[in-house]
C-alpha cells in the first residue's frame, strides 16, 4: 500500500475564542475531523469550517466529544456507554445537518480527546460509538487508534475502518502508543518522524521504543492543527510523503 | 376542512431533572415537537421522547429554542438572522439523526418559546430559520403561528406550512393573538375553547376579542404538555373533536 | 454524646425545572446544603433557597459539585486537584454571595455527588477541598462521609469537620458503606434505620453487614430531599430521635 | 482634578481558549475587571487572573456578565431585573471568593458587553445590579457609562461610583456615546485619543461630534485588552498622560 490519509481536528474555536489556524492547515490534509459543539465548535463554527472545507475537497468528519466545554474534552467522564451512543449520535446529527445544508455529506467520525482515548481501550464504549454511527448512517467511516478497541468494534459491526497512526508518537512492542509520560513517548525529529511514518504505510511496521518491530496498519495520520508551526508541518510532511511516493487521499 | 392535527411539546426534561408527562399525552396528538437541546432535552431525552412518538405513530417534529437552559429557551436574545439560522441547522440535525437512528424521519419544525414569538413577527428571523429549513430538508414542514411572518416566510421558500392556532388563547380583530397581558387572553372555559376551534377549523373563522369575526388558517391546534391535568385536557378536546366530526391527523 | 444534625440537599432546582420539595423538608432539618450552579442551581434558586433556610433558621451550607449540569454532578470527571480547589473556591463564594446579600452567613461545606464520593477516597483531591474551603474562610466546616479521606484532610488542616452518617445504608466491618451493587446495602425498615442511627449517635458504633460492631462518628445524619415522601420521612425520624433523647440541632 | 484611573477587560479566557494579553497589559492599568464565568472566566482563569492582577498592585474588580457563554456577553437577554439581580450576586460572590483565597478584596464591579448597555439606559435594570452590589458588600465601587443610568442608579443607592470614559468614542452633545453606526463613532488617531481623555480629566469637558462642548466626568477610563496591540496602546497612552501630569491610579 502507498496510500495515506492525513487529517486534521478543526473548527475548535468556540464563540469568540479561536483555536487553531483552519484554513493554513486544510490545503495539505484530505481529510477533517470537525468539532460539533461538546468540547468546542459552535454553530457559526461548525458552519463556516464545513464550508472551507469543502471548498479545499477535504472530507468532512464528526469529531465527537464527551459533554466538556469547560475541559476541551479532554477528561474523562465516567459516563455509561448508552449516555455516550446519545451523545455521539446528536453530535454526528448536528455535523451531518451543517454539511447536507452546504451540499456535503459525512464521511467519518473520529472521536475526540478523552473519548477517543477511552475508546481505544473500553470495549463497551466503543461498540456504543459503532452503533450510534450505525445506526445514523451506516456508511460512515470509523477513525480509530490503529489496533484499538475501536477498530475492533467498528470491524464488528461491518463498518469501514480507518486506522489511525501517529508520526509524533514512538510505539511499544505490542503496537500501542508509548504513554505520554514515559521518556522518549514523542518524536520530535521531523526525519525520524518522517521515518516511521513511510515505514508504517508502505511496510505495515514500525520500530518500536524496545527496539522490536510491531505490525500496524496505518490508513489515516493524525496531523495537530492546534500548535504554532501547524500549517508549516503539515506542509512538510505532505511534501515528504508524496516525494517517497505516497499519495495522500482520504480513505 | 374537517382535519385537524395536535401537536405538543414535548422532551423538554433535561438530565435528572423532568418536565412534562409525555407518555400520558402521546395516545392524544398527532405531531410532537421535541426539544433538541438548547432549552431542554438532552440526548438520552431525545432519543426515549422519539421512540415514544414513533411507537404511538406520532409525527416526530423538531422544536429548536434560543441557546438558553437557564431561561428554559424563553428570554428573548437578540442575536443576527445567521445566529438563528445556524442554530436552527444544529438543532434539526441532531433530532433528525435521533430519529434516523430510531428508522424515523423527521416530519416538521417548530421553534420554541421566544425564537417562535420572535419570529412570528421579525421577517428576516423567520425567513432564516425557514431557510435553514429548507436547507437540511427541503420536505419539514414549518409549524408556525397563523398568519405570522413565519408563515410567509416558508410559504414565500416553497415549504409546506401548517398555521398553527391556540384554544386557549383569545384573538384580536387582526387575527393576532390577544397579548397575555391583556384581560380575556385567556380563555379557561372549556366549552368557549372548543366552540373557538371548531369555528377556526371548520369555517376558517374565529370570534375576536373585539367581537368581531377574523380570518385564521387551522391546521394544527397546540397543546400544552407541562401544566396538571394536560392528559386529561388533551384527552377531552380530541373526544370533543371527532365527535364533531373533525379527523384528527398529522399535517 | 447525644446530639445530632439532621442535614439535606437542597436548592437543586434548575431554571424552570423544579427537584425535591424544599419548603416542605425545611422544618424538620437543621443543615441545608445548597447547590451552587454546577449540577444544580441557578441564581435565583439559590437566592430563594438560602432566604427558606434563614426563615427556618437552618444553617446555610455551600454544596458544591463537579461541572456537570447534564450529569447532576453524578458522574466521575478525572480532574485535577488544582481544577476541583478552583471549582469550589468559585462555588463557596458564590452561595457566601447570595448569604450575604440576605444578611447570612455560610456555615459549611457539603460535597456534591460524584465530588462526595471521590473526596472520599482520594486524598490529594480532598486535601484541595479542604484548602479551597480555609482559603476563602477558614470557619467553614467541612461535611464528609464518616472516616473519609475528606474528614482527614479537613482535620490535618485545622478545620472544623462534621462526619456524615447515614440511616439507609448498611456499614461493613471496616466502618465503610456498603456498596449500593451489594445485596443488602439499603435499609429500608425505618425501625432498623432508627436503631442504626441512634447506636452511631449515642455508642459511636454501628452494627456493620458482616454482624461486628465497627467505631462511626456520626455528627451529621443526611436526609434525602429528593424522594417520594421526603418532608415525612424527615419529620419522622427527628421526631423519633428526639423521643429517644437526642437533641438536633446544627454543628 | 488631574487624577485618573486605566481599566481593563481581563480574565476572559475560558478553559482552553485564550483572550487577550493580560499579562502584557497589567503593569499598566490600575484597575481590572474580571470575568466571572458567564460570558468568559473559568474558575481557574479567574484565579490566574486575580493572582496576576494582585502581584501588579491592580484594583481587582468583577465583571459580571449576562449567561451566554456562545455570544460572550455581548447580546441583548431580555431578562427581569430580579434575574439581572441574582446573576450579579453570584458573580460578585465567585470573584470575591477568588480574591480571599489569595488574600485580596474585591474593589470594583463592572457589568460587561451587552449587560453594560443595557444598565446604562434601563433604570430598573441599573439599580437590580447596584442593589445587588450593595446587598453584597456595600464598600464596592460601580464602574459605569460616564452619565448613565448605572451611575445615577449607584449615586441613589449611596454607593461609590467611578464614571468612565472612553477615548476611542467621540461623543454626542448630550455627553453621550456617538453609536458605532454612525461615521465617526471610533477615534483610530492617537493624538486626537489623548486630547479628548485630557480634556475630561483636565477640564470636565470633550469636544462633541457636533463641535459643541459637552460635559463628563472622567474617573476612569476604559482599556481594550483584546486587540493587537493592546499592551503598546496601554504603555503609550500612560505614559502621555503621565507628561501631560495626569496621575494614573485606581477610584
Amino acid at each position: 500500500m502507498n496510500k495515506l490519509d492525513l487529517n486534521c481536528d478543526m473548527g475548535e474555536s468556540y464563540g469568540a475564542w479561536k483555536m487553531g489556524d483552519d484554513l493554513a492547515v486544510l490545503p495539505y490534509v484530505s481529510s477533517a475531523n470537525i468539532a460539533c459543539g461538546f468540547h468546542g465548535g459552535d454553530p457559526g463554527t461548525m458552519r463556516k469550517t464545513v464550508a472551507a472545507a469543502l471548498e479545499h475537497g477535504v472530507a468532512v468528519g464528526a469529531h465527537p466529544s464527551l459533554p466538556d466545554l469547560l475541559g476541551f474534552g479532554r477528561r474523562e467522564i465516567r459516563l455509561s456507554p448508552q449516555e455516550a451512543y446519545d451523545c455521539v449520535v446528536v453530535q454526528i446529527g448536528a455535523l451531518a445537518a451543517v454539511a447536507a445544508s452546504q451540499g456535503g455529506k459525512l464521511h467519518h467520525v473520529k472521536a475526540h480527546g478523552a473519548l477517543y482515548n477511552m475508546a481505544a481501550r473500553d470495549t463497551a464504549l466503543a461498540d456504543a460509538i459503532c452503533r450510534a454511527m450505525r445506526d445514523v448512517d451506516p456508511g460512515l467511516i470509523v477513525y480509530g487508534l490503529a489496533g484499538s478497541e475501536l477498530v475492533r468494534a467498528g470491524q464488528a459491526l461491518g463498518l469501514r475502518v480507518a486506522q489511525e497512526v501517529f508520526g509524533d508518537r514512538s510505539y511499544e512492542a505490542d503496537g500501542s502508543l508509548t504513554p505520554r509520560s514515559l521518556p522518549g513517548a514523542m518524536i520530535e525529529d521531523a526525519d525520524a518522524s518522517l521515518r516511521q511514518v513511510l515505514s508504517m504505510v508502505q511496510r505495515g511496521r514500525v520500530t518500536t521504543r524496545q527496539g522490536t518491530e510491531a505490525e500496524v496498519q496505518a490508513d489515516t495520520l493524525c496531523l495537530h492543527g492546534d500548535q504554532p508551526g501547524a500549517a508549516q508541518f503539515a506542509k512538510k510532511i505532505r511534501a515528504d510523503l508524496e516525494a517517497k511516493g505516497v499519495t495522500i487521499a482520504t480513505v
